[in-house]
């Protein structure tokens, strides 16, 4: 293992990332650093970069790093280390998949079982660049693993392409779905079919959903979403209005709306209208809004009146990621996992990266460190 | 029994009702005729009166009748009506209280357990004035019980004042807190202390909540709540920001907000200040807001990014309704429940009750037909 | 229609039936009449004619009429019956499924949710077999649905020999599912593949369910469920003792045993054995065992040291009726419903079916009237 | 702190204890030593001495320690340890309850949620009596805690008689009381009024039951449930069989039988009782029955037609044993918590207080090392 690793350094909004090397840290007791193999651009790495959300208001000190979906293999295993979260033994070399916040799981938001909410559960990925141990962000050769985390050593037959977006996509919508208990013979409205959206049509019906309904205005995403299982469509284009959009999911309702609706856009605007694509005594699962700072308006009485749920998720459990990794592990050669990383770049190219896929026609970007 | 009976008629916003006598009518099998006995000027009725909600944009015919919350006697069994929805023997000369909305029980939404959003549960009280059945609003001498409502014998030692708020403020908070799956050691904030406010501290209370804070401005009401056994009450004039409150709930709950916060005044503006007073892994309880057309702005990352599930709650289920009147009947010796009522008039006094509670300061009215 | 029908007398006990004609009656309001089309021999109605269940000690008169599984169409409809328990229209003539009990949903049972324990749910099948309405049980040419059950109209395109295990079988399994909670990626042991069974493997499935076990000593049945779904079978003839049995569920389950069990055998000696197979933390779902007065022996503490839940479930909520007709319309050309009836009987012939059923190698016959 | 310690060994199925002298061991990182205060001899040490579960056939070495419910003061922090579970500082000599058994979080089970029956919880009780760090049982002057257990500090008011009872009977019945689900206007029935029945009456009032029924035939423990808030009691001495229990429940039930039964007696014979005492839909938490190789025997079908629940529960979740210390402490004052140790021994008079506690006439000896 070299002396040293690359971090591609993010220097503020809209600013051009920047290649410097750091020292590959020791791990403490517990810790791991893996190498990176593969990281994807995430929609919430694009709303920092772009400035959605005001990182540096946040106390996240700059120059920083980025980066948190992806996977790796193990290069250092810190002392005790010696078993995944499933208890399967791990080694040197080992590719796994990881969560990238860590709870406290002693603060009494853990203890209520409420550990994705942990109030410190992010609090590393706020330090300096420059403070031991550097690699916080995936968007590098390396990173560092603080100990606690959820950890998964991935089955050789998967490909890093088909893992990649596990440990933050598709554990995101698999734990969204799971919150919601929807079930059997539901009924699925998917606000957006990004990176999150094509996972959640997956998963939604492998839960049993007798309708999965697509919503974006992006031809190859639509083609995308029906490959991994929505039943409907409806393009953007062609519904242009919120209203009509609503109208339309009715008619392929029998006039309800959905028992379940997702929203994987991150647009406060589409708040107020999938609160009316959902049906009475239905549920809507908040995921995509994550930038601070930007208001959605809305009728409360339209929850009240229709006795409607309305669960913000954010992050997940272990077994929301040990149920993910499963999940593509069996359905593999079924679904076109493979697809969802529409382009690989070199870490080195991480600036074009960005800005391509900020255009909004790449589903996923993929950072390949050393490609 | 007359042959007639007074209806205290809606001529709309904000106009004065006049009372018109209308025949009183024989009830097909399953339905029932009732004396009411008293009938409560509940917030909604104030929502209606004043224009919050437009009935007549949302189809409802002018004029009309209004009132829903109250207790009656019965004076006409239909046909097939042997026992309560306890399965308890009925006669003619029972009081009883009952569910003033009724659900289809045969809609998909029905179907799945949502009684309470059934879509036409309230379809009768939009009917002109003039059609039979007539009494379809408990401000009047009779209400007619169409079949299919929840209904319960009145135990003979409970008083009319202590039952009137039984089958819709007391049940809507019992039915929340149900919902919220409120439990043992959990904090409880109230967001308004009228008479949903000081019935859903005793409901908590009983329920083992550690702490129950109640918020309002209006000294009897704080009083009143306080012998409802909140444990902590926070004064709007005192804390008369947004932010100052937040931050009282804050501290007085270890820094981490309330495990269960309900709204229960009825303004879009409280429910941003609602979230942002509740816990990471917390519920926020929406009952108040009715009204519709009135929005509601706020941060949709401050549910994601502290995992906050939202309940909108409307109406309830049967099995809400029997558990309120058993809890008024086991803590009528230790609770204050007569003085949620604070003043009583005649039936033929509306004009002046609704005038006076608008003002604020009365808790609830409560008339009394033939009073 | 013609003024009588026939039904196929039980007179007891390993008696032979013997078929006798009686008036067809008419409806009352809310009740219909139904000509049945096909009538199903279930494990219940074997218990009932082996006598394992001493139904005459139940209160159930004799001579009377058995049998509760199957389709037909309606021929009378009472009056105020337009629609379906989904609100879709009824017509004479329509073909429905139905639950073959009814719930009073006025009982303290009922008010709490548990519409499918109702005290008083099977009353009607007690009565003496010359009281009207006669036709009370399926085994005959006529079925009287007294008012309050549930009941769907059964889509043109499924045959009878696909829909006529729906009202009992495949909604009982999809029931005991959904109060299990079966989710997404866990294991499942079903006990025994007959009709029960070989349902339960498709409905588990399509919940998510990444593995599924089913045992049985019959090659047919195990072919069967296979293609029902099941991933694995544990054949008895080979794994012929209890401990070897639960040793190859642990094999294939990493050691731990499976998320759900379920006994749908309805011999009280696979309880010990099912609860062996769960995993700590798991889920025994009891269906089977509906004989009355047959003794199982365990021992408590392997429930407690492994906090397993066991969830005794009977009959099922109309929700679930209507899911699991939903399920056969989805999957009618992707799964093998029409061989799980594997003989079809004239009602005439109801002796030879017992007599065959009894010797264990037919999955599920079929009695058609008039057939 | 003195270099040695005496504990109390345990040398086989009613042998006498005897003291022998042990190295106070150091912290590992993570770990705590602490000393004991008061160890309460619970039903299970019971169970354990009198053969009624067999130790060393479950890989428990002998001679070994016993002893798991009580507390102690902390005198040695392992590096690493600044605070309890609920993050409150925590400092040597500050006094803690703390669980018992140590749940590996890592394992299937615990990240199902399961932790509290997670299979290694309690491996560290099997290890010889002369291996390292020798203070495996709270019979003795010293207690080790393996990092990973549950801990909270003890708020100062409350006396080491009040929370003696808390890490093992209270949170037991607190955790059982949590996944039945109790609430509000629900009826109780406890069969069994000994520690974990006296706690069990006062929690499932403060969860709001309407009814707790305790059965016992001791007359001291019948007083002390009902101080604890029992509200009715059944005495066994009058009620002498099990169908004079079962209809004396009912009558007090309108003949429905029990929402929660809870099996609090460790005895198997009690199990079809209990079922039998339980209404429709209700729910049967089985908590007492830990001794292994004991059977019970019941009709499967009782809990089918019902359609009754079962919950086996073992141990609990750390918030259970948070959730019960804020109990004792916001009802210290209310509740006699002090009764329910009825005689306090110096740990040197183990043997008296086990031979005086299984003659059954003692709810509770207290050990007192030192004392």
């Amino acid at each position: 293992m070299a002396d040293t690793g690359a971090i591609a350094v993010f220097n503020g909004v809209r600013q051009p990332f920047d290649l410097r090397d750091f020292p590959v840290p020791d791990p403490t007791p517990g810790a791991l650093v893996i190498r990176m193999r593969m990281a994807n651009v995430c929609g919430s790495d694009l709303h920092y970069w772009r400035g959605d959300t005001d990182l540096a208001a946040r106390g996240f000190a700059l120059p920083g790093t980025l980066g948190h979906e992806g996977t790796g293999e193990i290069v250092k295993l810190g002392a005790c280390v010696t078993v995944d979260t499933a208890g399967q033994p791990l080694r040197e070399g080992d590719r796994v998949v990881f969560s990238y916040f860590h709870p406290c799981m002693r603060c009494p938001t853990c203890l209520k079982g409420h550990t994705n909410a942990c109030p410190v559960r992010q609090l590393d990925r706020m330090m300096p660049l420059d403070e031991w141990p550097y690699f916080r962000g995936t968007f590098a050769d390396y990173f560092y693993l603080f100990p606690n985390h959820g950890l998964f050593r991935v089955p050789d037959q998967l490909s890093d392409e088909v893992v990649a977006g596990v440990n933050c996509a598709l554990t995101q919508v698999v734990a969204g779905l799971d919150r919601a208990g929807q079930g059997f013979n539901e009924t699925v409205v998917l606000q957006g079919a990004g990176g999150l959206g094509v996972y959640a049509a997956a998963a939604a019906k492998a839960r049993g959903a007798s309708l999965v309904i697509a919503i974006d205005g992006i031809p190859e995403r639509l083609d995308l979403v029906r490959a991994f299982g929505a039943d409907e469509t409806v393009d953007m284009r062609e519904f242009d209005t919120s209203e009509a959009r609503v109208e339309r999911v009715k008619e392929l309702t029998d006039g309800l709306g959905a028992d379940v609706t997702m929203e994987l856009v991150g647009h406060p605007a589409v708040f107020a209208e999938g609160i009316a694509m959902t049906a009475p005594g239905g549920r809507y699962v908040e995921i995509g809004n994550v930038s601070v700072g930007r208001e959605a308006s809305f009728d409360p009485s339209s929850i009240v009146l229709k006795s409607i749920y309305i669960l913000g998720v954010v992050h997940y459990r272990w077994r929301d990621l040990k149920n993910a990794l499963a999940f593509v592990a069996q359905n593999v050669d079924r679904l076109p996992f493979d697809r969802v990383l529409s382009h690989t770049f070199p870490l080195g190219d991480i600036n074009e990266a960005f800005e391509r896929q900020n255009e909004g026609r790449i589903t996923r970007s993929a950072l390949v460190p050393g490609g």
